[in-house]
């Protein structure tokens, strides 16, 4: 079906309220559900309100809390989100870490205690508006085997990375999973019956597999073997440990066994190259869409130029694709709240 | 054969002042190779002096260039080595990388004009060493081509990382290239007349290639497909373009068909726990001692332990091997220039 951006953020909107979430977490949830929606980034969009309203009856989410600042010395800002959404205590911080990006060159911003359930790059690209670079990571929930073992110690640990370019709509970004594949993915293996490609997981034995069922039963493996495992590694040591967070075992030991969304910290690291290069930053930056430009020349295609030319096109259209299942089951959270 | 340290570096620090390079030089370098050979990573050991000196002999290093700070505000330093060894340049921006973290929790050195050759554990190792979490890269020449193209647009691309564990022998340290290979491996297969394993290099008419002499006219591959594409271009973005220095590709124009070493910039990000944690820091970095002891007992290595056995024996035993052709050459190298 078509939904036009105004309805379906309308009804995001609804649904939160219903379920007693407060203003700002109806805001700054519904502003990245319905950013991935009209990316055509269906995974991300709108049907993850079905997980949110699903953890927030686990009681592992809070729908009222309001975030608050608990450090701001020198580079870093740390929000403590008291439970609720990543996306609110973000928007509480993202003021201050522009400010201090802007003013020492490079800057922190350390969430904590927050409910994690969509992308990074729509915070990355509130960043490179503001003519940042920016960095940022979260751990999840351990379902990832490093290189070399069957235990699943990491999750899926998305990465971000931002880089401002001259048309300040299609910045350089990339976010992914630092796992093979996404969970989502063999869920939707799993619900279709269908097999999964290789490479991508190990059964509870620690043998390759590509039954979607045994792998959710095994393990996931990183991209990129055992690079990708220390990418990982690093995502855990730095975005859960160093800002006083879970690791995505500690994580998975919250959820106590409920399909919950991961909960932890979150890292965003700013640094603003006009304080690196000054009045040479113009020149510079140039350089870099000289660069880049390059790529689409040669066959390849850069990180993000999909969701950029899917975003374009549903702008102009007016309206949004929903699966009508979607849409449906949407509909009927609404009611049952009511 | 064997050499102890003292001698190693002796012969070390005699053919660098054979070639003129300053004692500020002659040290950093020799620091930096002695360590590598201890740790036997062979690779990045004492054989680089004779591509250290090939580059001086092209005109492409400076012996002589003592580095100088350029912007020294709020949490960024930026050093300019004159066309020096980056090892000389680390040196002299380290303790002010170390203040400005320690105070403001996130510190950002650039490095620019610099000569690269060697491992970024080294320097990754001594912010560890004084307590902090650290991220370095550099760009080198274009020999691999992102995901999808056949065009070479990006360096090898080195990324390190350490995180400081309880024993400040063996910190959490990787540092790897983002190519799906070392340059120097396809090297050595083609010397060796031995064809390389699949997935690493493409020929230059874009086909995949075993054959390092095709490899070499044609691309190398980054690690992880499109995911480590991205992060090499992340790389070319941050260590390069961010602070005004070149990318690979300009790294490559400025070599002008000489085979001489990478030249541009490197990015050095320092964070330290201890202002995000407090006094927390001991109890959280005792939660990640816990996480990463999990590593080893799951039959994972992690990144660095094979480099900390070498050095510990190595160590204990007093001396390092060096492989006799090697210690050759290194003697004609300084007999040459006397």
């Amino acid at each position: 079906m078509h939904i036009t951006p105004t309805q379906l953020t309308q009804l995001s909107h609804d649904i939160l309220a219903a379920y007693g979430f407060t203003p700002e977490h109806q805001k700054s949830i519904t502003h990245t559900l319905v950013t991935a929606q009209q990316d055509q980034c269906h995974s991300h969009g709108a049907w993850r309100l079905l997980g949110l309203i699903d953890t927030l009856k686990h009681g592992k989410i809070s729908a009222t809390a309001t975030p608050t600042i608990t450090q701001d010395v020198g580079s870093i800002v740390k929000i403590d989100a008291h439970m609720g959404s990543a996306t609110t205590a973000f928007s509480v911080g993202l003021p201050r870490l522009i400010e201090k990006a802007q003013q020492n060159g490079i800057a922190l911003l350390a969430i904590n205690h927050c409910v994690h359930f969509s992308a990074l790059w729509v915070e990355i690209e509130q960043l490179t508006q503001a003519g940042l670079i920016a960095i940022n990571s979260t751990p999840s929930h351990a379902w990832v085997a490093p290189a070399g073992s069957t235990k699943p110690l990491l999750g899926t640990n998305p990465l971000g990375f931002g880089f401002p370019r001259i048309n300040p709509q299609e910045p350089y970004v990339f976010d992914f999973a630092t796992s093979a594949t996404a969970r989502g993915e063999i869920q939707l293996h799993h619900r279709h019956g269908t097999q999964m490609p290789e490479g991508l997981a190990i059964d509870a034995q620690g043998n390759p597999t590509t039954d979607p069922a045994a792998a959710m039963q095994g393990a996931m493996l990183t991209f990129g073997g055992h690079k990708g495992s220390a990418i990982s590694t690093m995502v855990e040591l730095l975005a859960g440990i160093a800002i006083g967070d879970m690791t995505s075992q500690e994580s998975m030991a919250f959820a106590d066994g409920t399909p919950t969304l991961p909960y932890g910290g979150e890292i965003i690291i700013a640094i603003d190259p006009k304080i690196l290069l000054g009045d040479d930053w113009t020149a510079h930056q140039q350089r870099s869409e000289d660069f880049l430009n390059q790529f689409n020349a040669s066959g390849a295609r850069l990180p993000s130029q999909r969701r950029f030319k899917a975003r374009a096109q549903n702008q102009q259209q007016g309206y949004i694709e929903l699966d009508d299942n979607l849409y449906a089951d949407l509909q009927n959270l609404l009611t049952l709240a009511n």
